[in-house]
This record gives C-alpha cells, sequence and structure tokens, in this order.
C-alpha cells in the first residue's frame, strides 16, 4: 500500500480503511511515514474530516500505541470523569476523591494548562510534594490502597497521540472535532475503564464557542467510546463564566479544599454534584462486576430526574459527613503530598501581593468572560503559552462576585494575586473588561445545557 | 506575523497577502518555516485553492528564491516554449535551434522525464558528450554565439521550487493548477525571457485529462507571464497520442534529425510549425526591440490565421534550406555534444534487442494511448519512476502506424528496442493494448484544441 495513495484518498474527502490508517500511523511510529507526510494528512483530515469509524480506528491505533492499563482483577467499576478544558475547571479535584468515597474506583489521567485554560496536574502541584508523574505501577498500587490517583499523561500512555498533537499544534490542525475526540479518547481508553462521564465545555472560555460544535465533539466521543466497551457519557456544560470564584492553582485548591470542608460554591457544586451523579449511575446502576471471575456486565437503566437526584444526595451526605475530605487527605499522602495544607492551605504557594479590582459602575452583573479571566491569570503568571514554560503556582484571581449578583461602585469586585508585576495592568484591565455591568437582572444561566447518552 | 495564522487562513480557504506569502516562503529557505508546516500548508493550498494573485505571488518569490538571468543587454526577443509534458513530445529539440536559425534567442530551461513522461534533457543527452548541466555564465557565452542554448535547471534556478515540488511529490500535493502553474512560471521567470509560448497537454497521456483543467492551467500561466513582463500565449494541444512515431531518448533524436532534414512527420510537424509560429509572432510583431538603449516595447496585434501561415512558411523554409540542421549542429558543437550524430545517428545509445509487435486483428487504427506507451517505454528502461534512476538511453518504442491508418493482421504496428528484458512482456501486452483498432474509419484527431492569449 503506497502511502501516497493514503494522503490522496483523504485529500480528495473519500474514506481511508481500518488497515490504511494502521498501516499510515503505524509507518509514522516506524519512521517509514515522515513527518511532514503526517502533517499533510492530518491537514486533509481536518479539512474533509473523519467519520466516526475512521475516527474510532485513529483512537484504536494511537490507544494502542501506549501501554493499557490493565486493571481487571479490581473489584468493582472504574470510573472517570474528562473535561474538555475551561476556567476556574477544578472540578476534577473534588470529584475524585469524592467518587472514590462512594467506593468507585478513580484512575484518572489529567492535563496542564496551556493558554487562557488551566490544568489539573499544575493545580495539584501546587500541594508540596505532589508527585503526578506515577507510572503504572505506582498508580496501580495506590488505586488499590486508596481507589483513586490522579497523574500527568506519561510517556508510556499514547506516545502517538503526544507527537501528533505537537505536529497539530505546530501546523494550524488543533480545532478540528474528529482529531480532538480521538486525541481525548484514545488516553482514556488507555485507562483500563469501564465507565466515563465528559464534561463537554462550551461557551466563551471553552474550545467550542458554539452549542452545535460541543454537541458533535460530546457525540463523538460517546460513540467511541461506547465501541470501545466503556459506558460513556457526556454533559455539555456552561463555559461563558468561570466556575466557582477561584482561578489559578493554589487558589483553586484552597477552593476545592472548601468545598470538601462543606462549603458550596453555587455553580462549581451543582457541576460536580451532577457530574458525580452520573458517574455513580455507570458505577452502581449500569456496570455490575461479577465477584466470582471479576467479569463484568452492562445494564439497560432509564435515567430518571429522580435516580440523579438520589445519586447527588449519596455524594452530599458523602462531603457532609467528611468522608469526602478524609479520601483527599488520603490521595494526597499517597501521592507524596503533605496532607497539612488542608488544615493550613498557606502551606501552598502564597502570592507576594494582591490588587483589588473596583467595579466601574453600580448595577448587577451580568456575566463574567471565563476567556478574558482566564487570559488575565496566565498574564499573571498562572498559565503557559508553550508547553514547557514554568508557571507560578501562587498566582490567579479571586472573584468576590459572580453573575446576577448586585454591587456598588467602587465595590471590589475580584482581587489579582501575584509576584510578577510585568503584565499587572493588561491583566487588571482584562478583569475590569470581563465584568459586564447592568441594571436588569441577567437569564438564568443555565450550566448544564444537555446530556449525551 | 505568526506563522500558523497564515496556515491557518488558508485553511479556512481565506486568501493570503503578498506580505504572508513572503513571510511563509521565505521562512522556510531561512529553516524557521519546517517541511511539516510547509506541508500542510501546501495541503491547505491544494484542498482550497489559490487565486491568480495568490498564485503570481507565490512564483514570485519562488523565481526569486535563485536567480534571474539578466540578458537585457542581448539584442532581439527572448522566447521559450514550455510544455507540460507528455509522450514522444520532442517538440523543443527542433523548435530550439529552428527558432534561433529566425534569429529568436531561445534561452531554454528544460526538465527531465519522471513516470510515464519523457524529459527534453534526458533526450539530449543520448548524444554523446552533450552538456546539460550549464552555469549561467556559459549559458550566457553560448547565447552570444549561437542563439540557442538547453540546459537543465540549475541549484541556481528557483531552488525553492525544487524544495517544494520534493514536498509535493512526498504528500500528494503535486496535480494542483495553481502549484503547478507557478512551479512552471517560477523558472521561466528566471530565464529573463520576453515572451512565452506554453503547451498545455490533454488527454490520456498528460497531467490535464480533461480540456477544462488544461484550459485552467494554460489561463493561469498566461495570467501570470503577463502580470510579469513577458509576453506569454498558450496553446492547448493533443496527448492522447504519442507524437511522433518514436519514443525513447536516442530514438527521439533521431526522429529529430530527421524532421530537420526535412522529412515531415504529420502531427509532430504540425505541432512545431505552430508553436514557432506563435513563437516568431511574439518575437517579430509583439516585441519591439530598440537598438539605441536595448528597451523593449509589447505592440498589440491581432493574430490572423495569415499572420500564422505566413510564420509557419517562414519557419518551414528554414528547414527546407537547411539552416535549422545547421544551427542544430552548431548548438550541439556548443554544449560539447558529438555533431556526427546528425550523419551518423548510430553514434548514440543503440539496444541491442528489437521485437515487433503484430497487429492483433486487421482494420483501422483508432487511436494510441499515449499513457499505456510512455509506461510500456518506462519498462523497458527509457524512463524512470524516481528522480535519480538511471535510465537507458537507448530503450523505447517505434510506432510504424498512427491512428487513421489501416492495418491487416500480423502487420507489425510498433518496434520494442530494449537491453534489459525484463519487463519486456508487461511492455509488450500494454504496446498490444494500446492500438485500438476497428471497421471505420476514427474522427479526425484535433491537434491544436485552443489558443489562449
Amino acid at each position: 500500500m503506497e502511502i501516497r495513495e493514503i494522503i490522496k484518498k483523504k485529500r480528495d474527502g473519500n474514506k481511508v480503511s481500518r488497515e490504511e490508517i494502521e498501516t499510515f500511523l503505524n509507518g509514522y511510529l516506524e519512521g517509514m511515514v515522515t513527518d511532514y507526510q503526517m502533517s499533510a494528512f492530518l491537514m486533509a483530515c481536518y479539512i474533509k474530516g473523519l467519520d466516526d469509524e475512521e475516527t474510532l480506528w485513529l483512537t484504536d491505533v494511537m490507544t494502542s500505541s501506549g501501554k493499557r492499563f490493565d486493571l481487571s482483577e479490581m473489584p468493582g467499576a472504574r470510573v472517570d470523569k474528562h473535561s474538555t478544558g475551561g476556567v476556574g475547571d477544578k472540578v476534577s479535584i473534588v470529584l475524585a476523591p469524592l467518587m472514590a468515597a462512594a467506593d468507585v474506583v478513580v484512575p484518572m489521567i489529567a492535563g496542564r494548562g496551556l493558554g487562557h485554560t488551566g490544568g489539573t496536574i499544575d493545580k495539584l502541584e501546587a500541594i508540596p510534594g505532589f508527585n503526578t508523574s506515577l507510572r503504572f505501577m505506582d498508580m496501580r498500587n495506590i488505586l488499590w490502597e486508596t481507589g483513586v490517583v490522579i497523574t500527568a499523561q506519561s510517556e508510556e500512555i499514547a506516545p502517538l497521540d503526544k507527537r501528533l498533537y505537537e505536529l497539530r499544534n505546530a501546523t494550524a490542525t488543533v480545532e478540528s472535532i474528529p482529531l480532538i475526540a480521538s486525541s481525548i479518547m484514545s488516553k482514556k481508553l488507555a485507562e483500563g475503564l469501564n465507565g466515563l462521564v465528559l464534561d463537554v465545555k462550551v461557551g466563551a472560555g471553552a474550545f467550542m464557542k458554539t452549542p452545535e460544535d460541543a454537541e458533535r465533539l460530546a457525540r463523538t466521543m460517546v460513540e467511541i467510546g461506547n465501541s470501545s466497551g466503556v459506558k460513556t457519557i457526556a454533559l455539555i456544560t456552561d463555559m461563558n463564566e468561570p466556575l466557582g470564584k477561584a482561578v489559578g492553582n493554589a487558589l483553586e485548591i484552597r477552593e476545592c479544599i472548601n468545598i470538601l470542608k462543606g462549603k458550596e460554591e453555587a455553580d462549581l457544586s451543582e457541576l460536580i454534584l451532577t457530574l458525580g451523579a452520573f458517574m455513580l449511575i455507570i458505577a452502581e446502576e449500569i456496570v455490575t462486576f461479577n465477584e466470582e471471575d471479576t467479569s463484568l456486565s452492562f445494564n439497560e437503566v432509564e435515567i430518571t430526574d429522580d435516580l440523579i437526584e438520589t445519586k447527588r444526595h449519596k455524594l452530599q451526605s458523602l462531603i457532609d459527613s467528611g468522608d469526602a475530605l478524609a479520601k483527599f487527605v488520603e490521595m494526597i499522602e499517597s501521592q507524596g503530598g503533605n496532607p497539612e495544607v488542608v488544615a493550613n492551605p498557606a502551606l501552598m504557594p502564597v502570592a507576594s501581593n494582591m490588587k483589588p479590582v473596583e467595579a466601574p459602575e453600580s448595577g448587577i452583573i451580568q456575566f463574567i468572560d471565563a476567556e478574558k479571566i482566564g487570559h488575565a491569570a496566565l498574564l499573571l503568571g498562572a498559565g503557559r503559552t508553550r508547553p514547557d514554560e514554568p508557571i507560578d503556582h501562587a498566582a490567579g484571581i479571586i472573584l468576590n462576585r459572580k453573575s446576577s449578583q448586585e454591587v456598588s461602585k467602587g465595590d471590589f469586585i475580584a482581587v489579582l494575586h501575584y509576584n510578577d508585576d510585568r503584565n499587572l495592568d493588561s491583566a487588571y484591565q482584562l478583569v475590569m473588561d470581563a465584568f459586564k455591568i447592568d441594571k436588569e437582572p441577567p437569564p438564568q444561566r443555565e450550566l448544564i445545557k444537555k446530556v449525551i447518552l
């Protein structure tokens, strides 16, 4: 099979076969296909698209390029949650120990921040000593011990995806729904999961700017997951406004600790409980674990509002009882972090300077632009524009108000935390601009827009 | 300007600016833009297209990447002919000395064969000693002396085009009309021409398979030429059937010598005289050379059938008088070749074996498939599939009959010339298959399909 013929097929908008995708991608791994041939192929995929089958095949080859965790001997269901990335999205950090407290095994591989969005791994690294570079053996040991682990993607996991992502990043072929879907799912399918809940963000602060694109991405990933034996559900959720009030790594860990201690944070708590409820439905209702031979079966379950409510209730009670917080402490310890941060968050990096942002007028906050807040945090040092850049874990922004709340002119609507003031003025201006204030109350924010089963 | 933004623009089908094309291509030359970024860009160009302005800018940067011949001090008009490639297309070898005999200066940079099409440079190299690797200084000296030179593209000429062509060849982005047009024209514009006649082939043996594509390519090149101060005319000509009767390097030189000696070869002689007539119209009617300050001016001229006929007549008389043949001898001598081949063609490589192909039935030849004949010649060793492969100058095919001629079953319709018999059977079968024989006379072959001014 000629490599150029495969490129040509996609160039002309024809469907490539499973065998052709395998030949092309394995040829790339073996050095028979060059970077420039791959980037031409990726551009053709970007422009001409891939159908669900092609996307599934691509995903499968990427997963197979690395290790697949075999956790089949572990009792119970292994369920993960993955978000497509947003601003102030610290959901995983609360959800992972919370689900483990509910006896769901969570083997989570998470990412780092890039551009205006943060990453779970960066946030966890604000905890002194917390090790996010675990190898499979360590990960399995920790899972047996505590039922939860959060680690960065290692070289062992879908190495082909990493190489393709770097090429796509250099050649303007990142924003392709099938390529994004296969990149995300190739890593998730390496985790040895039985279930997966996807949080597909849509809005100003998300990669998917329109509900149509978000839904297309969600459906593609659900299709890949279900076709691969992982029960997958996607929620499409709002990312026009940051989640919770903290943006920036140590600041976000503080907010997570507060939530695990029982302090509610309207949108953030709502999203954590709903995503968790779907994870629990998969673990407790859909997947049945056979103790005898460690086999699994999947049940057809009607997901009613009542069922969701029951699961949310259970999770809330695990927060109220302190079990989730205890599991978080256990998780920190098992990954080498200092668990005293839970009692004393000031053990994490703290910024040497703070600057309040004053409301420019009185009124009701209509909306806080997530992308602008994310960029402002990036400018203060909380993020990075290139994958290898160091970040300042202390830097970030606390929003004192959220949308629908009243402010008077001169109120402190946000506080900037920073060590480096080089971009302070631009960050300040971005935060000012992010707040839209008007006289009338804004329409109710719809946090969870759709569920894709 | 961010490199990825330029790729993105073309990826999304938007027009890129002159400045963006310059930044991107010069960045490539300087190593700031990688091969994989270039190939992603080329794939986007392939799929989304380039308009006339973008194509002109691209051409201009490619020409500027190398040397532009300054021949402005030479008296008279410098006019070249370029063909998009075919089977048995030895027009240049007759036309270049013929035009020089008519006092037109012809600084021709020609190509080598690839796949089923032959190349002028390979054919000339069948002449013992003939040097096709001239540098600019040598080329200029020869032009002053004889008025004609045919040489291969050197590293000095549009080096960027060479690099892009190699990338395109590896990434299935060759067959793009704007990319083909800019590749051809970037080299022609380096020749310091005042006029150019393009022979755009269409049909089974050509790269352009449809009249629409051929016309699009022709118009794009005419536009580039005229916008760059080179009076350019394109003829769209038939390449369903090989030109003349010889296919293969030394065999074709023999046929050229016969034509220069006055032997007519229906389609081939017709095409040479017509292309030559347009070259002469440019040199004698359109371009005016001012002896005082060596400046040029261009006249509006109505190209009537009478005018074409007059010019054809003049060229025919230069063949009949032996002037064209004498110029050919002069050209061979000036480029270091052995001029005795003109008297004794057997001084060129001669194949050790010949095998006739018998007509499988009686009837009238409808058509001889140029692509099949070209492939058969390639299999016998006359061509190459990769740019660096050696070729056998002796190998090839002589067609004893052409379309519209009668044959009886068992007549020798062609003869295969070969030294290496490894692919003899496949070549034989291809030649058999190339001849379509039927009872009725075929429709008249339309050799020159259109003139694009």
